[in-house]
């Protein structure tokens, strides 16, 4: 016995998302069928009105909503400090520690030639320029700490680090909260060679 | 810094979905952002016909999709055998195990006094209706071995269960596969109770 068409359908849509296989996207299918005809057309509109509720700023990449872009204020520009970041996403993340004021950058890749994404996916024209209009002094460096990111991060270094910009990248070292037996070696041998007074 | 109205809107619908919490959500929706404007008009036109084109079959509750009901050929009611299945989902991996080839039906709950599901939310007088329509010899119960499950076994047996009518449930025991050392308790007893002639 095989699935009704539209059920199929409905899997393979499902499947889009992501860490979604062949037996989440069923059981979410069939939780879906469940659902109350209200639930669903709600549903459907939501996705349906993302690309025309969810800009990206022109400007930074952030996601701006429908108003002026909030990551690209005048009193944040004031700092001249610019954060390049992976996706809009990691915005959103490094606000909520409070520990950044300055302003962002989305380059929307990381450099990954397997992938056939080089330099030239970065956009790093966008960059320079936005360097230049805000006089920018600091670049904070926000990359996964992946082979992709450190890549891109030694990158950008390369191209953009001057007498009048620094190149900064986030620490390195063991996870709050974390027990050393836990940490694996590659952590532990960074937050060695990155230890500090106490 | 707060997400964008639509994105939280976005976030708290995905989260109707089974097993998927805030991060989940949280990760669906920055996902479905960057997803092309065809990908999301097709989600969101599959979600919204789910209604109209997934519809349960009229008598015995499986997913008929558009067509007459394929659980519902009269070569199957030919057999005499009704399995009593919790939700239509239950009817398609059973089929493809190739053990069956009997009528199905779905209860659609399973007895659970702590939310409120009580004998009368199961309509145990279709399936009464059922039994009689089709001459039925042999009820095989394949509900989940839980505490609902078994509940659930337990009253059907007590209503239906005469001299005309066999009440069977699904065996229990070792899993295929499976190491005894791995197997629960509970699993164990039932498999050891259960032994049979080798």
């Amino acid at each position: 016995m095989h699935y009704p068409p539209h059920l199929l359908k409905l899997i393979n849509v499902l499947k889009r998302l992501p860490g979604v296989g062949n037996k989440s996207a069923e059981r979410f299918a069939f939780h879906l069928i469940d659902w109350q005809h209200g639930h669903l057309d709600e549903f459907s509109s939501v996705i349906k009105e993302i690309p025309y509720r969810l800009k990206q700023c022109e400007e930074c990449g952030c996601l701006a909503g429908l108003d002026k872009c909030s990551f690209c204020s005048p009193l944040r520009a004031d700092q001249g400090v610019l954060c390049v970041i992976a996706t809009s996403r990691e915005a959103f993340s490094i606000e909520e520690t409070g520990e950044y004021r300055g302003l962002y950058h989305v380059l929307g890749n990381l450099l990954s030639p397997l992938d056939g994404i080089g330099p030239e996916h970065l956009h790093l024209d966008r960059l320079q320029h936005r360097i230049e209009k805000y006089a920018i002094k600091e670049l904070v460096i926000a990359l996964d700490s992946t082979l992709e990111g450190d890549a891109t991060a030694l990158y950008i270094k390369q191209i953009f680090e001057n007498n009048s910009l620094n190149v900064s990248r986030l620490a390195f070292g063991l996870p709050m909260g974390s027990s050393l037996d836990y940490v694996d070696g590659g952590t532990l041998a960074r937050a060695f060679s990155g230890r500090g007074k106490f």
